[in-house]
């Protein structure tokens, strides 16, 4: 059993190579934390500038970098004070306290993330479940706020929590943006940075963490003119999907459809977010997770986030975990600057021409003069000048309502002003743009791209990762750890660093065994120094794919390098 | 006044296009934090990878990620729990709180940072200061703890902290990094963050942050072997040091030195500290500031961090600011894995072979055959082996002081024993390592590498950032915003992206103003797409430094960006 679990045998590789271990080690750990190592850091660095290519690069968006903490109004502005909760379950007798809902899944309940404290409970009584810790009786579910709380400065009042998504604080800046893109739309802005979501009993190491990396990005546009032009390019890729109706069918089975389909079946509700989850599949694709191993699932209106109007996760299938979200396309509509311009009072609104003015009919209430004199006298100008610069709306509702209206101690009545159709040249509207936003974590990535490259080859482990994603392209091995090899050896790595190659030095151990370290990190090409290339200027270089070895001129090295990185 | 403060200027240009600004603005701001822009965080992100390029990859160190959520623990290992703390006064009547030692350094007094609580206490009340805000009475000095806090998961007591530093993420991981390592050694180990510090009130924008951007590295050495091998390739640099013997005589002129002779003299006390500060003043140096406004100030005793030996701030000169530390150099010695393996268990010991094996002399309490079978009889095999195997400093210490000891039931006294000097052969001895750290803020090295580089040309701003440090090395910019230029202007913003070139488009507005923009901004090369690139396929290169353009080829713009950017 335990030999067939990938999780077991990539944790442990993990561990062994510096990609990555749990947090704290030594102190017995803390749940929900992961540190990267060498090879980790590396990997998971790729898969961030990936991204940043794939999705941000390729359309010109903007990347931004914003603070972690966070002062508490952001928060209630965004709602997430307010909805940003999970249900926990505690034990009366040894104080434990779990997920209500995980709790329910893994005793086989469907459906829990979408029940409320009650059905929780009901559940909870219905079963007689107890503690699984130690059998003691549970208490009542409760919510519990899973942001991280801290206090800015020596004000206690001054509450602040850890962000947990990237998404405020580029919603916050959306206008300053706006106008450093010069006012260009729509727009995308994107950020990639450490998260945090105080969970209350991660279990699934890198999978759940308390704090990981997000990779996300809000894209803007006109909910009025929605058509994304890029769609063209992807329309005939086919995505696997379960839509919301087979769900209430009751099926998990995916159907497969091209975007242009989901579109048309309003299966996907904004091009664009078609769009994007296209890009998605094909980015998951090329971490080295086939297609067949993906799908969309979409959230119920119950799973989804407070600020989304349609959500799909991408999911991938993982050995251990089963389907596992890989990343979330949220449909933010409005919400999030109308939410920021309500509570901060800046206005998010965007302007957006006409292809050309169009004339629009307005109806006023205009002074009458000849009344205004005759009441008025003297005051006759100043009067004019009051009643045609004044609210139209006020004036209309108290003429309507009371019959007379004051201004700065003048009674205007109904017969001061005559009704009158003004015709104006509207250039444009104001609109509070709407969002998509893809959102990845990068942890959950590195770890499910190992996953996919996990391979067995005449018993060893060779970590086939896509070469372009690979941690480190070159190792540079010295035949022997003799100072002249070494020397060499230290030449050819900063000669390739020069080069802006990733590569690293390994002098320890037999040459094969440090062969089987390369493939278990995952390089693709391993470099040997031996005694010929000081005689000749010849190395050797080994393929991780095909364990081939080819002898060439040192001179040669980096064009070789450059030329395998290079092809398909 | 106002125009010569290069700060306001810097932090106008921050702002208007799109490198940093103030977090939260449109919520009127918090203290200490920053935004970062597209321009602000490509440039960051530069500086960040010329860092790991001048610190890790060229001497093959290792770079980690660990969380920054830390729990208690380490950080009462650490000792931050007990020292990371800041002196704060507070205002009886507007409550208002201070930063104590730092609210008397405004009013002139010296050395206020190695104030004790006492000190400061003895100073507000001799100058009879009041609260600077309302002028209200102030309360006494007390100490604040400058982490942000918070807990992990359900339960309160869980208490964690953000961490100051990133250096304990690595501490914490020394074993398991020097495996990885392959227990090569001496070994660097670096990592690029965020760190936390809840600054009483902060009040000098990019300088000094709550949180920021920490590029540290430790490197472990054995303290008997201190010697930096690669000195010899910065030994004759000269550096400008303020040693603790020159600031005891009240002089704050710095000594000019090469790090040879600072070593030779004692004033810089570890070798492989010296080497770094040496990189430190090239890296630096290498952002555009000249070695003319850099300086090395030493800390006074009272002034270093609770586990420094030796401190050395690297400061440069900055227009509002005055000398301003860019870079700690700390001699952490074995405090902080002697304190990790004390409160852990984990054995932080390194394994020093010697060259060759040496032979100890030892002197043994060893069981004497005859005296012991004479005792016990048929349990003489027994006791022979109890005797052979215990605890040889129990054993000397028993029968020292109370004549005789027990093992297993079994009374053995001084005639059972002789004493024997064994001669044994030692390979190596374990020791901990000792530490050096330099430790830089990416946030301030943003502003400074801009103040340096701020310039003004015939009226108008240009960014003359180093080429290799630059946001962007192109912007591809049509002449007209029109669509076969855009288009056009696309295809060549594709291809410099296929060629990893850093790059962006700009449409809006006229030619002029967007050479303008390009300059301020920093870029060295603006490229125009006009008609003749339409029909003969050349294109406008327009340098930064110079404003002159040449025309050239497109299919020659990616060796011309290239041979640009690789000359010096």
């Amino acid at each position: 059993m335990k030999n067939t679990d990938k999780y077991e045998k990539v944790i442990e590789l993990g561990r062994r190579r510096g990609f990555f271990w749990p947090s704290y080690e030594i102190y017995g750990g803390a749940g929900g934390f992961l540190d990267f190592g060498p090879a980790g850091v590396a990997l998971k660095r790729k898969i961030e500038n990936k991204w940043r290519d794939f999705f941000l690069k390729r359309h010109g968006f903007l990347e931004i970098e914003t603070p972690i903490i966070t002062p508490e109004k952001i928060f209630r502005a965004s709602g997430h004070v307010e909805h940003f909760k999970d249900p926990m379950i505690e034990c009366k007798i040894c104080k434990r306290v779990f997920r209500a809902d995980h709790l329910l899944r893994d005793l086989g309940v469907k459906n829990t993330e979408s029940m409320t404290l009650t059905e929780l409970r009901n559940e909870f009584e219905t079963r007689g479940t107890v503690c699984p810790e130690c059998g003691g009786q549970l208490l009542e579910p409760r919510h519990m706020q899973t942001m991280f709380q801290t206090t800015i400065g020596p004000y206690t009042e001054a509450i602040a929590y850890g962000r947990p998504e990237a998404a405020q604080g580029i919603f916050v800046n959306f206008r300053r943006l706006f106008e450093v893109a010069r006012e260009q739309f729509p727009i995308g802005v994107g950020q990639v940075g450490h998260a945090l979501r105080n969970e209350i009993s991660p279990r699934q190491g890198p999978i759940r963490l308390r704090e990981f990396t997000i990779m996300e990005f809000e894209f803007f546009f006109d909910p009025e003119e929605p058509q994304c032009p890029l769609l063209k390019d992807v329309q005939d890729v086919e995505v696997r999907v379960i839509p919301i109706q087979s769900r209430k069918e009751k099926s998990e089975e995916p159907l497969q459809m091209s975007l242009r389909d989901a579109v048309d079946r309003k299966v996907i509700l904004v091009e664009w977010m078609a769009y994007f989850m296209g890009l998605s599949q094909q980015f998951i694709g090329e971490l080295g997770i086939p297609q067949d191993k993906q799908r969309f699932l979409e959230k119920l209106p119950s799973e989804r986030a407070h600020y989304s109007a349609q959500t799909f996760d991408q999911e991938i299938y993982l050995d251990r975990w089963g389907w596992t979200e890989i990343s979330g396309h949220a449909y933010r509509t409005s919400y999030d600057l109308s939410r920021h311009m309500d509570q901060s009072g800046v206005d998010n609104r965007v302007f957006r021409p006409y292809p050309r003015p169009v004339e629009v009919e307005e109806k006023r209430l205009v002074p009458d003069v000849d009344a205004i004199r005759k009441t008025f006298g003297d005051d006759f100008p100043k009067v004019m000048e009051l009643v045609g610069t004044v609210d139209q709306g006020l004036l209309e509702d108290a003429l309507t309502k009371k019959g007379s209206y004051e201004i700065d101690g003048f009674t205007i009545t109904q017969n001061h002003v005559k009704a009158k159709t003004l015709k104006r040249k509207e250039t444009g509207k104001r609109i509070v743009p709407h969002v998509v936003e893809p959102s990845f974590g990068a942890d959950r990535l590195v770890y499910s791209a190992m996953e996919y490259a996990y391979s067995i080859k005449e018993d060893r482990v060779v970590l086939g990762l896509p070469k372009d994603i690979a941690p480190f392209q070159v190792v540079v091995l010295p035949l022997l750890k003799k100072s002249d090899l070494v020397e060499k050896a230290n030449k050819i790595y900063r000669m390739l660093l020069e080069a802006k190659i990733d590569t690293y030095c390994d002098e320890v151990g037999s040459i094969g065994r440090r062969y089987a370290r390369a493939d278990e990190i995952g390089v693709p090409l391993a470099v040997t120094v031996d005694y010929e290339t000081l005689t000749d200027g010849t190395l050797t270089v080994r393929h991780r794919d095909t364990w081939k070895q080819v002898r060439i001129g040192q001179t040669n090295l980096i064009s070789h390098t450059w030329d395998f990185f290079d092809s398909k």
